[in-house]
């Protein structure tokens, strides 16, 4: 755990610089010296806030989430997830799209990346939209032996990797939408 | 349309040498000399054949495919589906994932590939299962108007995207059994 010396103003910049370089470059080109050129900070400084370029890339990532599921609370599952698709715009959605289509092939050639989503990324969503289920089971709004609960994560995945595999389309609000009403909650038994 | 100068027998042995061949090197560093070469065929029979690569491969894993969505008719919607689990032994479905994963890096950079891939096995395996559904609501076990009709890819391609990347587990027979009653089933009303 490195102490954090930076401000987070400054942390958002930074993160806002690893995201463009990422856009343009893609993981594979881009290199700490590219980052602290950008940014004009020193590579001991990157290094010493993020040990490796695999978690400066998922915590930057991460940082430009609008919405972290374990942060929405409404007071129904409807409302949590109409508040998580329509919190993030069609073009912010289009634009991680992009973003994650490039890492999903950096992935193959680079494990720690991998890791690094899987633990800082993947994890925490899960955990997140775990809570998330559970109040509903909570509310009494799903039975806590429903057999689809475990598979929501499945499902949702779906959505995005289907609507570009299957319709050739990208993932918006209106069809994420029309998916969880149409999939999740008849499942749920919603 | 070239026309066909080989057995059924020689086009079956051409298609497991070349998905030997993907699986030892790969999409990118298969070339139609080495095919040609592991064949005992000439480069010029291959491409008479099969135009190019991008066609070549994706025949050959459609070929290997020991179950077409179109093919099965069971006469239940809840058999059709585990006449499809079922017929692919979990050996065969964790080298098809082996495989798929290979490719899905290779999609990325071989545009071709890509076009060939969706022609040549997405869209076929998606008419099969339209036609699948399709019998279903003609039967009566599903309403017409059902809303998750149009999902069943989305649902299905999602738990493969997800067995792995959630769970990091391989897809088997059990898994998708257990997926197909708690998800897809109870989405569709039945």
């Amino acid at each position: 755990m490195a102490r954090s010396r930076l401000t987070p103003e400054r942390e958002s910049e930074l993160y806002a610089a690893v995201l463009d370089l990422l856009g343009e470059v893609g993981y594979e080109a881009l290199t700490m010296d590219a980052v602290a050129a950008r940014t004009r900070s020193s590579k001991a400084t990157l290094y010493r806030q993020w040990g490796s370029k695999a978690e400066l890339v998922v915590k930057a990532l991460r940082n430009d989430k609008p919405v972290h599921l374990g942060d929405v609370d409404t007071g129904s599952l409807r409302g949590d997830f109409l508040a998580v698709v329509t919190r993030t715009d069609d073009c912010q959605m289009e634009k991680n799209s992009a973003l994650l289509r490039g890492l999903s092939h950096a992935v193959h050639d680079n494990p720690d990346l991998f890791q690094a989503l899987r633990d800082l990324l993947i994890e925490p969503e899960m955990t997140g939209l775990g809570s998330m289920l559970q109040r509903a089971v909570d509310r009494g709004e799903v039975r806590p032996d429903n057999p689809a609960l475990p598979y929501v994560p499945h499902m949702m995945i779906g959505a995005f990797a289907a609507r570009e595999l299957v319709d050739c389309q990208p993932v918006d609000q209106a069809f994420l939408t029309d998916y969880v009403d149409s999939v999740v909650f008849p499942a749920l038994g919603i």
